[in-house]
C-alpha cells in the first residue's frame, strides 16, 4: 500500500511507525479517495518537536522582512497552484468550486497572508513600548516553540492549519508551525504543505518553520498540546475535542486559544419585522444556509417575539427553507452529529418545522431544517437547548413579551457573535437599550441588521468571544494584528545594553513608520 | 467574641454562619493580635457575588472620569490615613515602618492608583480600533462580573487585595472586585477597604465596587474562581495555592491570572566579577536580604562559573550574609516552608555555607542563608533544586565551564526575571550572545547589571513570565496599561448604529487626547 510522507524538518518522509491508515472521502459521492495518509505516533511527533525547535532559535536571528518576503511569497504561490487546490479541495469537501473556493475562500486565504506579511515589515504588531526615564523596554515576541495548529473541517483554504488565519499569525509573530491536517481534507494540507516548503526552500528560510502530519490519535493529540517542547496550540473544532485539549494545554501552562461552537444568536425586534419582515426572512436564510450551514458563525437560534408579524415571518422563512435543496455536508460524522444536535433540540420540546430528513441520491445530505419553541419551552431547558446544530438548521424561539425575550438573552452561554435587527429609525431602540448590555457580555462581536456570517479580516474583527465560544475572551482568532499576539510572549528588557537590544526597541525606528509607544505616546519618531 | 464584619454590597455586616474565626499575628512577638476576624462560607459569598454583579451592571454607565475620579480620592484618602495604615500593617506583618511601609510601599500604592486614575481619564488603554471600510469597531471593555482579587503575604499595601495594583486595574478597565485578604493581615486590608468605602460613597458611586472577604477555606476559593458570577480571578502567592485556583478557573473557562514563584536567576559572567566583585557581591546581599527576602523579585538562584574570581566573590557575599542579622518573616508559615525549602535543597545535594538557623528571642527569623552547589550537582536534579525559599536564602551554583553554565540556564523554569551582569565594555559579549536567548525564553523581564528586586510601575515593566511563574506569558501584573487589559473582554462592535456605540469608538474622539488605531494608524483625531 502507497501511504502518504509526513513534512518534518524540511523532508517528505515515511510515517514512522504509524498508527493507522485513513483516506478522505469525497462527500459528494460518499466514496473514498485513493490516496492512503499515516496516522502518526509519538515518532514522528518527537521528531517534528525538535525539528521545530530548532527552526524557532533560527527565526529570531531573522529579519521580519525575510519572513514577510515568505508569507507574500507563499500567497504567489498559492495563487500560482489555485488550480490543483481547488481540485483537490472540491473532492475531499465537495464545496463548491465557484465561487465558494475559488472566488471566496482563496482570496480570502491570499489576502491574510499578505495582511501578515504587511504587519510583519511594519513591525507595529509588537506593541513595543518604551520608557526612557526607566531604561525599561517591552514588546511582545515569539514563544520559542512551535505553534501546533489543529485545523478545522470547513474552511479547507482559510482555515488551513499550513496556510490560513492561525498559520499567518503564528509565522508573521516568529514561530514555527506544525499543521495537524483535518482529516477530512488531507491532500488539501498536504497541496498548502508543499507549497509552503517550496517557498521556503526558494527563500532560503529554515524548512522546519513548517510541517505537517495528517492524524493523531487524540490522546497523542492531548500530549502534544501539554508537551514542554510546544510554544503554543491553536485549535478550531467540535467542543469536545477542544475541551480535552484545553485541559491538557492548561495544566502544562501552555498557551492555548480554542474556537469550539457558537450559536450566534440573533434577535429579531418587533419593529424591524414589522418593516422588512421579508427581508430579514431572506437574509437569515441565506445566512443559516451557506455553505450547508457548516459556519462557525451560522445564525442557530433566533430570539423573536410572539406576534402576528413574527408569525409572518415565519411562514416567509419556511418556504424558504422548504424550497432549497440539502446542501452536501463534510461527512458522515458532520451529518451524523447534526441529527444528534436536532434529535436532542427534539427531546428537549423543540418542534421541527422542516427538515431533517436525508434525500435520496448520493451525498452526504440533510434537508435544511428550522425548529421552534415557545420562550417557555426553550427555558425550561436554557441551557440544554444551546446546542450547536453544524449545517443547516436553526431554532426559532418566540418569546411572549419583551421581558420573557430578556429572560433568553440573560440564559445565553458565550458565543462568537450576537445581532439585534431593528428598526430602521431607532424605533426599537426601548427594547434594544435593555438587551444590548446583557448581550455584550455574552459575544464577541455585536452585530446591527446583518447576519453574522462573512468575518471580515480586519484590525477591528473578533472572531472570538467568552467561554465556550472560545477559552479566553480577550483574543481573537481573525485580524491583523490582534491575531499574532496570541503566539507570543511580553518580553522586557530592563536596563539591557542598547546594542544588545532588539531593533523594534532600540533608540532608532528600524522601519521608520514601525508605531511604539515611548513615554505615553504612540509614535513612529526615534527615540 | 466580638467579630469584625464583612464588607459586602456597601454595608459592613457580621458574616453569616462563618466557618470558624482567625486573628493575625504580630510577626515580631509572635503574639495573636485582639480582632477576630470570621472565615466566610457560601453565604458571604453569594451575596457579594449578587452585589458585585449590580454594581458591574451600574459600572458600565458610570463615565470614566467619574472611576478616575474614585481612584485619585482613593489614593488622597490612603494618604489622609496614612499613620493608621502604618500602624496596623506594623503590627500585622512587622514591616518596618521607615522606610518600607511609609516611602516605599505607600507611595507606591498611591501612585499605582493614580496612574490607573490617569489611564482611565485617558481610555487609550482599551486600544479602540476602528476599521472606517467595514465599519467595524472594537475595544476592550470589562467583564461583566467581579473581579476576584486574592492578595499576597508580602505587601500589604501596593498588592493588597483591596487598594493594590491588582485593584486599580480591574476598576480602572470598570470592574468591580472582590478582595480576599491575606490572612496574615486583615485590620490594613479593612483599613483601606474602610476608606475605599467612604470614598465611594462621598462620590456617589455603586458600594458594591469594592468587597471584601476576609478568609475562606481552599475549596470556597476554588469554588468561588470558577463560578459562573465570576469575571476573573487574579492571584498572587504560593505555587500550590495557585495551581489549585488555577485549575478551577481554567475548566470553568474563566480567565485567571497568577503569580506564583519565580526564583530569579542571576548569571555573573566572568568579567564582571573580575570587574567588580565586591560590587555586586553587595548588590546581591542587598537584593537578597531586603524585606527578609520576601520578594516574588528575590534572586534565589545565582549561576557563576568556578574560578578563583568567583571564589573571592563568594568569600565576600558570604561576609556579607554572615554579619547581617537575620529579619523577621511575615509568619510561621513562611518560616516553616522557608526551613522546608532549604532542607529540600540540602536533601538534593546543595550545602548550606551559612545560616539555617533560628536566632534567640522572639519573632519569626532565619538567619540569611547560603547555599552552594557544584554544576554538576545542579544538574543532577535541575527540576527538583528550583525551589523558592521565601526568605533571605539564595542557592549559588558554580559551572565548571561555559558548556555547563548553557546547560544549567536552558534547565531554567519560567521565571518572573532572567539577569545578567557583564562586564562595563563588553569584553563578556561572547558568552552573553550564547546564553541571551536561552535565558529570554524562560523569562519576563530580562535585566543587565542591576539586581531584579524593584519592580517599576512603568508603562513597559512585565511583571508577568512563563509558567510556572505565572499562568500566561503574554500578561503583565504590573505596569500600566498593560495590567487593565487582563481584566477585559475584546468588544466588537459590527455595524452597529453611531448612536449605540460606546463613546470610545464614536466618530468624534471622546477626550481629544485618546489614542485609537484607525484604518492602520494610531492617532488622537476624529473618525
Amino acid at each position: 500500500m502507497e501511504v502518504q510522507p509526513v513534512l518534518i524538518g524540511g523532508v517528505w518522509k515515511k510515517a514512522q511507525a504509524p498508527l493507522g491508515f485513513f483516506t478522505a472521502t469525497n462527500p459528494a459521492t460518499q466514496k473514498s479517495l485513493e490516496e492512503n495518509y499515516p496516522v502518526s505516533s509519538s515518532n514522528d511527533i518527537d521528531q517534528a518537536l525538535q525539528a521545530a525547535c530548532r527552526a524557532a532559535s533560527e527565526l529570531r536571528s531573522i529579519p521580519p522582512d525575510k519572513i514577510a518576503g515568505f508569507l507574500d511569497a507563499y500567497a504567489n504561490g498559492i495563487e500560482k497552484h489555485r488550480e490543483a487546490l481547488i481540485q483537490i479541495a472540491s473532492l475531499e469537501t465537495a464545496l463548491p468550486g465557484e465561487p465558494r473556493l475559488r472566488s471566496v475562500e482563496l482570496p480570502r486565504t491570499t489576502d491574510q497572508l499578505r495582511q501578515a506579511a504587511a504587519a510583519c515589515r511594519d513591525r507595529s504588531w509588537c506593541r513595543a513600548t518604551i520608557d526612557t526615564k526607566n531604561n525599561i523596554r517591552s514588546k511582545h515576541g515569539p514563544l520559542g516553540g512551535p505553534v501546533v495548529i489543529f485545523g478545522p473541517s470547513n474552511f479547507p483554504f482559510a482555515f488551513s492549519p499550513a496556510a490560513g488565519g492561525d498559520f499567518a499569525a503564528a509565522v508573521a509573530s516568529g514561530n514555527p508551525v506544525i499543521a495537524k491536517a483535518h482529516p477530512g481534507h488531507p491532500g488539501t494540507t498536504k497541496t498548502f504543505a508543499e507549497i509552503a516548503l517550496e517557498v521556503l526552500k526558494g527563500n532560503h528560510l529554515p524548512p522546519g518553520i513548517v510541517q505537517l502530519l495528517f492524524h493523531l490519535e487524540p490522546e497523542d493529540g492531548v500530549k502534544l498540546a501539554a508537551h514542554p517542547l510546544v510554544g503554543a496550540t491553536a485549535f478550531t473544532g467540535s467542543r469536545r475535542a477542544g475541551l480535552r485539549l484545553k485541559k491538557a494545554a492548561d495544566e502544562a501552562g501552555k498557551p492555548a486559544y480554542f474556537e469550539m461552537s457558537s450559536l450566534n444568536p440573533v434577535i429579531l425586534l418587533p419593529g424591524s419585522l414589522e418593516e422588512r419582515s421579508e427581508q430579514i426572512a431572506k437574509e437569515l436564510f441565506t445566512s443559516c444556509t451557506m455553505g450547508s450551514g457548516q459556519f462557525c458563525t451560522k445564525p442557530g437560534l433566533v430570539i423573536l417575539r410572539q406576534n402576528p408579524q413574527s408569525e409572518a415571518f415565519f411562514r416567509c422563512t419556511l418556504g424558504l427553507f422548504r424550497q432549497a435543496p440539502a446542501g452536501i455536508l463534510l461527512s458522515q460524522n458532520t451529518l451524523d452529529r447534526l441529527r444528534e444536535s436536532i434529535a436532542r433540540m427534539v427531546l428537549l420540546g423543540a418542534e421541527i418545522v422542516t427538515g431533517n430528513r436525508e434525500p435520496d441520491g448520493p451525498g452526504y445530505r440533510l434537508e435544511n431544517t428550522l425548529l421552534r419553541v415557545s420562550g417557555e419551552g426553550f427555558l425550561d431547558h436554557p441551557k440544554e437547548l444551546q446546542i450547536e446544530a453544524f449545517g443547516g438548521v436553526s431554532l426559532l424561539v418566540f418569546a411572549k413579551d419583551n421581558e420573557q425575550m430578556l429572560e433568553i438573552v440573560e440564559s445565553l452561554e458565550g458565543n462568537l457573535t450576537g445581532t439585534i435587527y431593528s428598526e430602521s429609525h431607532n424605533k426599537d431602540d426601548g427594547p434594544y437599550d435593555k438587551i444590548e448590555p446583557i448581550l455584550r457580555l455574552k459575544v464577541g462581536r455585536l452585530i446591527n441588521d446583518k447576519m453574522p456570517t462573512g468575518v471580515a479580516v480586519s484590525p477591528a474583527m473578533n472572531h472570538g468571544g467568552p467561554y465556550p465560544a472560545t477559552g479566553h475572551p480577550g483574543f481573537t482568532s481573525v485580524g491583523i494584528p490582534a491575531s499574532l499576539l496570541r503566539f507570543t510572549a511580553l518580553h522586557c528588557y530592563d536596563n539591557v545594553r542598547p546594542h544588545r537590544l532588539p531593533e523594534e526597541l532600540q533608540d532608532k525606528n528600524p522601519t521608520g513608520r514601525m508605531y511604539r509607544f515611548i513615554d505615553g505616546d504612540w509614535t513612529q519618531r526615534d527615540v
